[in-house]
């Protein structure tokens, strides 16, 4: 006898869904309710008032290292093509012909001389200009066609873009505080190791909500938690007995990093505005259990080579997190980035990328199973987690419950969240810009 | 040359759908309009105004023998455990860990000592207290987080759940009339021999009004006739020529199975509530054509062991019918038990399961294929006429067709649902309780 | 390392989408804005005010030779049975019965003696009445159970139908003009050597489109430009350098071309009303490249069997246009149709069929992949064009950009549709029919 799979029911009967006064009533200290992770009204107001709203993380500059090289990102239903131009600069252009709107780019990644359309060939170069468009009628200017730009910022390697017509003006603010924290592992000097997509049938925020505690990691993440201190999170006095163990060594760990960091001239304090702005981030360097080295089964190093100019591997991780869709961890021998890329209410993508240094040859100096198991295993651990939440918060039973203590970070998550939504709200309420327009 | 299948266009432009003038102008005798069984608006009422407020057959006590033994039903976006306790009662609970959501309960069937969600160890007991739920802050009270129950009832073996805050009342009556029809058969001391889910892309009601006629047997169902008097649903006068043997045939059977049924102490006269109530139901015990004993090929018994106390296996059918989702068979040897869910406007799970005696041993007391086979291709036969009823109602040709004289029942279940969506109308209008609510 | 297909996400939130707006602010010159291509609401619109409106193509007689022969063709939630009457004759019917609405012929070709519905064998004549029904109560009038008729047309061996209430009255003039330049290819005596189903990812408007301009040609369809030459859409002023040997080899075959059309009879001046009137169309005969016989990789005929009583195979291609959804070529040797059919915002299917000498004997007379070759090419290399416009114009990015000069004909279709759109807004203005009316 067979059993055949019971498949989920999708309702879309938001019809009468009242987003503001949603928006409005969020009780502190508790998760957001049901409509905010599962309807699609709320998910196309994610798209407008975070993603196309704020900046976004989308690759390194490893992953472009020659002019002409690209990488395409598709958010929402916008693409944009981030491409190294010939001067070495990294610019961004929306993914979209100026002739009949034909998608220009359409593999992940690769390298053009120019991007030429496929369809009739209108030709521009790396920075947007249209140099080529066959015959038109008189009059015809092709400096009017040029690629339509989107607004890129670099720090320390690390590209993010901004869809809004006016992009948040605090990037600055956070570049000039994270770039130190980064800079040292050098990643215009790494390359890509490895990169892997993930598609998470849950929610971004329950993606992002995931990654902000480790409430989970010591029974979710056996893995992890080799290098991982599973007291993230937990206040000293609030630390349960069966990890007082662990809280010791990290306190040990903690202070040779700290030694090293000074000689290293590595910054390590924690930075943390999750909030209250609309880049909220948080960077910290922290130490890992075991060897200390890296996030690996045992702690030790997985490539053979230092990044940038560092003396020791032993330098813990350098954790970053920005809002709404990154997370980064640089350790001494390699840098993992993660990015999250929202694909409906109920779908999210996860890049991983495994960056080391460029002259690292793989085999040699690095072997790629003891460099990406631990996350590979741990992502894949965080997507069963994140897909049992959607399905239980898409029951009509389900309500807000509390977060505990050691969730703080996703308070902070969902305060920051209700403030880019409201910051949206009013800026669209003063705008008389009907959304059939042509642009 | 390869033809690709010329897949079907779903439209969802309801946008203008008024749904009440639909209830109200529904033409007795006539099968409904195509909204009813095509749009994504009716759908979501069913789901609340039937699925989520009337009684709902789920499983049978057979399907949970020992204390901890659970199955999980997805009932739309709802998801519930039916679960034995320690002190060997039937509980049902939403599948939804109250810290921040998550499915608890993730298999369609299984054991467990206590509900533990896997996220962060949240422990419940099959009663659904709270008894574990790591740091929490001062002043967290486990007794306020109880699982959310579910309204259960059990009826001689048969499991019923009510998703409403109110369950209808009319369930004691139903059960004191059909209880004494089925207790003989000791569901108790069955177990489960066989369970096929089977997926039709119909709406539900299309399902439930095909199983409420026997007008497309004769042609449609060669296994099933076997056994079952196509004359079902004809009153005598109206009997087709051809099918006067076999009437002759049911009317020999019938008095020689009220003789058994007299010894054995088994009611067997047809009682028919079904419209008029919550509960709308039938019952009856009726005969069944070849050897008279079970729902096989040739009529002979698919399981060697009588069921309960009873001394023939020349025992008919007792047959009972539940609205909205139910429809089951007691014979001699064996029960067999339909429940279904509805998964969209255009498609509906049905569920078959098989139960023989608890002592009974596959190989020796019955044959798998032997005990399955008739249900098996009959549910197959009628997956593909309720699909072809969906496509043919979503043409814009489509209009309702008058039910021959012999799909009366139709006609009731057709009452009844009207009746049901009125009432939920009334309910709801009474009610000022906006649907994003927190609950 | 594996890299997931990032999936492409649809946002359904069109609920402020102001049609008439979009319709009335249509500029010329220019392709359309971005609803017109992936809204829903839209893609409903075109069904009812261009596909339930117009004449559409949907087969040719050799598909159904014999009484009793039929296809049936889905548009929308429609589905029509086209059959061959026992007179000989072309009718065409909703496909659903009139007793519960199932779908009566579930191919998509076949061969029937009565139509006979497979749930309760309610049995229809090809000609649509309904010759029996089983038992029914008294006063039950088969008379009142017809299949409901749809409106047909052919026209030199194309069938034609309209879902309309009242069909366009301007196919008479449309068949006038066009059928001597078809009725020599005789399609009456052709057969079906080959049958594809594509579907295409993509809006039907610009799968349209994409058929209506050569610009993409000489780069995009290499097996095409063996014999069709790619001065198409340039007058004669305005062709590339490039091209120019192209077209003094098209000149000179023009005027080979024409001493044959003169000599059988056959017209070939181009008559072109792509707009104006509801049935635009536009025919022509014009020259083929290389051997000048036959749309294969040569230009050499497919097929060794002239069609009807030809007397050259040297005759180009009479080529049809005809809004909203086919385009055809007869040639000396065969004939190919094309129509598409929109399932979806951004999916159509597009069904090219080649049609013989009914006495030609595969492999004898013609090789398949000879016969199929350029135009499978063509429709794969067509399909991957219009899925990338698809994809591009998705983009809030995209905004509608100058059609070329060698792209008139797309404004033409453009102004066809627009005008179609505004009439049927007309029209259902002045009507007060409400949409959940039962018919």
């Amino acid at each position: 006898m067979t059993m055949a799979p019971q498949r989920q029911m999708t309702l879309s009967g938001d019809e009468g869904l009242d987003l503001d006064a949603l928006i409005d009533r969020r009780r502190p200290g508790y998760s957001l309710e049901a409509p905010f992770y599962i309807s699609q009204e709320f998910f196309e107001r994610d798209v407008d008032a975070i993603f196309a709203s704020t900046w976004i993380f989308v690759a390194s500059t490893a992953e472009v290292p020659e002019p002409g090289d690209y990488v395409t990102i598709d958010i929402g239903t916008y693409s944009v093509i981030v491409i190294r131009d010939d001067d070495g600069g990294i610019r961004a252009h929306h993914n979209v012909c100026r002739h009949r709107g034909t998608r220009l780019l359409t593999e992940a990644t690769g390298s053009v001389g120019n991007i030429v359309c496929s369809y009739h060939q209108w030709t521009y170069t790396p920075t947007g200009e249209l140099i080529s468009a066959g015959v038109q009628a008189p009059g015809f200017d092709m400096a009017c066609f040029t690629l339509r730009p989107v607004d890129v910022r670099v720090v320390a390697g690390l590209i993010f873009i901004c869809l809004a017509a006016e992009a948040p003006e605090d990037f600055d603010d956070f570049a000039a505080v994270v770039g130190p924290y980064i800079a040292p592992h050098a990643i215009d000097r790494t390359k890509v190791a490895a990169q892997v997509d993930l598609v998470e049938d849950a929610n971004w925020k329950l993606v992002m909500e995931n990654n902000r505690e480790c409430y989970h990691c010591e029974a979710g993440h056996p893995e992890l938690t080799c290098t991982f201190f599973p007291t993230y999170g937990y206040r000293p006095n609030e630390i349960p007995n069966r990890l007082l163990p662990a809280y010791q060594r990290y306190l040990d760990a903690e202070e040779a990093l700290h030694e090293n960091c000074r000689r290293n001239g590595l910054p390590y304090a924690l930075v943390e505005e999750l909030s209250g702005r609309p880049t909220g981030f948080r960077i910290e360097r922290a130490a890992l259990d075991g060897k200390g080295e890296s996030y690996t089964m045992d702690g030790s190093a997985a490539s053979a080579k230092l990044l940038g100019d560092l003396d020791t591997f032993v330098l813990g991780r350098a954790s970053l997190h920005v809002q709404p869709n990154m997370w980064f961890h640089a350790m001494g021998d390699h840098v993992v980035t993660f990015s999250l890329v929202p694909l409906g209410p109920d779908r999210t993508l996860v890049r991983t990328t495994w960056l080391v240094d460029a002259e690292a040859a793989e085999g040699v100096d690095y072997d790629l199973d003891h460099l990406t198991t631990v996350w590979i295993r741990t992502n894949e651990q965080d997507a069963v987690f994140c897909e049992r939440g959607q399905l239980g918060v898409s029951s009509p039973a389900y309500e807000p419950g509390p977060y505990a203590p050691t969730e703080n970070h996703l308070e902070e998550f969902c305060t920051w969240y209700i403030e880019r939504l409201k910051a949206h709200r009013e800026r669209t309420a003063s705008q008389v810009r009907p959304r059939t327009s042509a642009g």
